[in-house]
């Protein structure tokens, strides 16, 4: 019996379900766009064989660990390394056990999907996963992996990804990805400047980071002029280099600033010591938004802005095993007036583009939606993290588009470090926008041809073109 | 092939779908309420004809102008006035174009169907507008327009209007509403006291209009007893001339107070001077609710507060183009705290209807439902301007009719300054709300022949009711 | 005809539908285990009859009495006592008279439902309340209620109540518990230590109230280390004498803090002087909720924190008839700053249960559910009070499910004073929840069988496990 229902996700009622089934078979085959996430260049650069079912769907992955801890079971019986190196559970059969004792727990999830649609669509599993399937599905799963048709850049190829970013720190030398260029091999992976490390005053290492900026740029990064400069050459890096097309940033919060320059190189020059207060902080982070913006308008990188988790919430668990344990939280997130100096001072020109996404799903139809359908540089990025699923992408749409339309979105990013969960996600968005497409043809809000081009666009084309891939 | 689908709208179950169809068809052809709204009266004074259909569709409604410029179409390409009266594009012809090239981007909102509403129900048009379809409609709507049929009385008449309130400062003279009255057309237009600019110390040119104001009623509004006085007296004037049965106030947030008279006056008298800090001319725009209820309470004028929107968010569009461009976005809005002081002040007594609205949608069941729940006094207003469509209808009555019921809701307001789209915004309310009603019904929520009833109470009766029409 | 659709709640496509029924009679006849609520303990130790239809089911209920005093009804016309113990309707026929006169006002409500089932169920009532009807159903509730097996007891029988956990003081010596222990009654009721009225120093006679603790437990509550011991004491009284397993505490906000013990002592001495700022009470407060959960640690009492309630909103009702009549209104929540000094301190541990509750919808899918899929010790408990409804529930399950999943939710709590109400809202509750689960299976996202395990398990299990009943 498949894992898999093949009507997932559409709607009820057969005639909708029929159209949506229709729609969906027009863009169930399109290549992938994946262009952003963080899955990791050095698999497509080394083409390593993955090591084991545990390392590939249990330990690297928080929705699946997080949900298992809710329920008492510690991190390291998981695998989850611990930040002074101590011994955790190495065994991955007993970790994959774990896993499938307690794999109910994700019953409505979407790691479930994810899980079941690698399971049938990669590993021809046909069984649900439980303590009496546990070993049979890790065998075959093991199997598998030790065939070179499950080396990362087979499974790029089997999941017909045209083009995918992954993203870097604005201090990596990109070395995976010359790899990956040198190789020869066609992938198209490419990868995003990320300088939260050179950006946060809060950041740990803030003043050794921005040497380091320096050093590689040869740039006199002690200087604000020094620095904004290191920026650009660091940006020209990425897109020579790793062909990058856009930046990311994730701040705690959207808010922006465009300070005059001189109160900015204060600023700067006091984050440099290590003397700002968590506000000037927070200052500077907000403007140097608006000064990535400026350098977007002159290098054309397209511009991500990721705001509103609360990260590292339980003090113990960060002590312990570090950052991105499952323990980052969305918080109530402004946008109107945090946006609205960098919008001020870049948002009429047309030749940008800024993605905002958001985990606070509030501000869909009362903030962003408006702010989008507006303001030519701003769209709106898809259901982020918490939301990638059924109903955060039904509710994506359901809030955002009357006032934004399809038009200031960007079609679906996966966002993803599972990279067997990859066409899982872009199947779901798939099917969650053809159903949604199928119910406004139903209701009289969108004829039938239109339904066709616009599920073409949010399945393929936007994101293609909003990031310039 | 006609544009819209006859049973838009409704649920897609074909049994509920059936009983949709069937409680619409009660209501589909009751006269229209529309007791708030911004057409101008000067239309049904004058009964001129419309000039063209660029001038009818796209240059002065903002959510069509909005959504093209967000894509990067400059406001001026669609003949949005420029404050400086500089030259901007006057062809309606290249207008119309330039809409029906982008009419895809109004996919899936509102304004597609109420254009497509206006274009098929009162123009005849039967065909997509596209760049293809772009002369042929504009020709067929402007032959149209040369029509005695399609003039402002007409068009009023056949749209099957009972009675339409219009919104007037309160400096107006209301002279095109005593033209109407006398030039003995039968049609019922009436006016709204809208007293922001003497209410808001904050609005331009205020001390000029707190003058104007005393000289219009030969009261001292040097003082806050005259000040009040005078406001009295133009509510009066409002009611015998414009025959108003409402006020209307647009403030940032929804804070009311209820301070010492001393204070209030002292306050008045800094505002005059130009004085008042921002809390202070907050808490005087709050204190002046309450007044405004008090007032309503002697001479019956309901009162309605529509708050929460961030006016004019780009400057440079502000600069350019000044108000009501499009740029006006929601923001959060607490109710719980703000209409404390106004509601412990008079919302006990049931012979006073104050009806609010919002922008914030988190606040309809958290706050709103239940604050209407047990206030005599307060009523809820209808989903407001980007909530006006399908999702945001159908969102209000999920959210709030557990707890407020529908009799603590008014009926349908379209707020609009499009004519055309009066009999398509009324009738999407409809739509909705009896899919609504069809959907408790079909899930046992509520008894077939109530939901008849209160089909027609939400269509007709409530608005009526509660606006004293 | 019945007042109640068989198939209420249930989704409108018939097949879907048909696996709601089939879910929902796997579970219909399931004990009810209502483990949080506040009906009377007295009820069950006398065992008398309930006095009349009137007393039965409108003047205690806030959700009856609110609506229709919504629409200008007096609440002493409703026989809602005075609090200066003056006159008030003291006719409950006249009383239920005015009820069904009104009882359109509740159309679409779950009173509406809740009031049918009763009346259907339990009274074998089968025509709907109106002025016509009004007089016979009062007639026939009230012959029913002089018939033995209408008393508590028997009904409680009937009702199929498994276990009821009611909600006493910390103060309370519990002698109706007592009574019906020592009654040989078997109906299990037991009761539910909340504190708020020695815990938070703005509740009226806060210094005397911890007098009175002193006394019970003959600790010396002048301090602060009397004072916990107070507490352990009385909550291991609650334990023993009224077979608590739970705490309650209902708090303005859900702000906990972890403070060092001096500084919790000393705000404690000025709290027993009745110094503290509202800053302060509040901080004690959250310190408290700390403490509490650590003395969970230790005795087992599963801890339900209930805040966000803005309570007595109306100061003229209040000064009139009192506290908990329907003024209470739900505010905007933080639970992620709020939440984290108890969570830090104590959330990771896996035999603590700390439930929380919640009036503010939008921290459902961006915090509670967030949190609860990765603290341990954290649960979410069913939607409350105003959203203890059809869409309030389906909302729950639809923004909670994606994150938290099913087992860190704890089944449903009626929380109700209306004990006629009980069955009706447990049958709500496990109707919406066969309605989620059959959509799911119809979409792809549930096995059918596991949806019959989560179905048994939302209406039955989890509730008895994590309130240890």
């Amino acid at each position: 019996m498949p894992l898999l229902n093949d009507d997932r996700l559409f709607p009820t009622e057969p005639a909708v379900r029929a159209l949506a089934r229709e729609l969906y078979s027009s863009v169930q085959g399109l290549p992938i766009i994946s262009p952003h996430g963080h899955t990791d260049p050095r698999w497509f650069a080394e083409n390593e064989p993955f090591p084991d079912p545990a390392n590939l769907f249990v330990t690297p992955d928080h929705y699946v660990f997080r949900m298992l801890h809710s329920q008492g079971i510690p991190l390291d019986a998981m695998g989850v390394p611990r930040a002074d190196g101590g011994p955790v559970e190495a065994d991955p059969r007993k970790i994959w056990r774990l896993f499938a004792q307690n794999y109910h727990l994700l019953r409505a999830t979407p790691s479930r999907i994810w899980v079941d649609h690698a399971f049938q669509t990669v590993f021809g599993v046909n069984k649900r996963l439980s303590a009496e399937t546990a070993d049979e599905i890790y065998d075959q799963i093991a199997e598998c992996l030790s065939q070179d048709a499950y080396r990362p850049r087979a499974l790029f190829e089997r999941f017909n990804i045209e083009a995918i970013s992954t993203t870097e720190s604005a201090l990596d030398d990109l070395h995976w990805h010359k790899m990956i260029r040198d190789s020869g091999w066609s992938g198209k992976v490419t990868t995003t400047y990320r300088p939260d490390a050179v950006i946060d005053p809060e950041f740990g290492g803030f003043a050794e980071n921005i040497a380091t900026l320096g050093e590689l740029t040869s740039e006199d990064t002690s200087t604000w002029v020094g620095y904004l400069a290191a920026h650009r050459s660091r940006r020209a890096y990425f897109k020579t280099v790793g062909g990058a097309t856009a930046s990311d940033h994730g701040h705690p919060t959207a808010r922006t600033e465009d300070l005059p320059q001189a109160e900015a190189a204060a600023l700067f020059a006091k984050a440099l010591q290590g003397k700002c207060s968590a506000e000037e902080a927070d200052r500077f982070r907000g403007h140097m938004l608006t000064e990535m913006a400026r350098m977007s308008l002159d290098d054309g990188l397209v511009m991500q802005i990721h705001p509103g988790a609360t990260r590292n919430h339980s003090a113990s668990i960060f002590d312990r095993f570090g950052r991105d344990k499952g323990y980052d939280i969305p918080t109530r997130t402004d946008y109107v007036t945090a946006l609205r100096p960098l919008l001020n001072a870049v948002g009429e020109n047309p030749d940008l583009t800024v993605i905002i996404f958001t985990l606070d799903e509030t501000s869909y139809a009362r903030e962003l939606a408006p702010l989008a359908g507006v303001y030519p540089a701003l769209k709106l990025g898809p259901p982020w993290w918490f939301h990638d699923s059924y109903e955060g992408m039904m509710r994506f749409r359901e809030m955002t588009t009357e006032t934004a339309g399809f038009y200031n979105t960007v079609g679906f990013n996966d966002d993803t470090r599972a990279f067997c969960s990859i066409p899982a996600r872009h199947d779901v968005a798939r099917r969650v926008d053809c159903s949604f497409l199928a119910t406004l043809v139903a209701t009289g809000r969108l004829d039938k041809d239109e339904a066709f081009e616009v599920a073409h666009d949010l399945a393929y084309r936007l994101a293609k073109q909003a990031y310039r891939l």
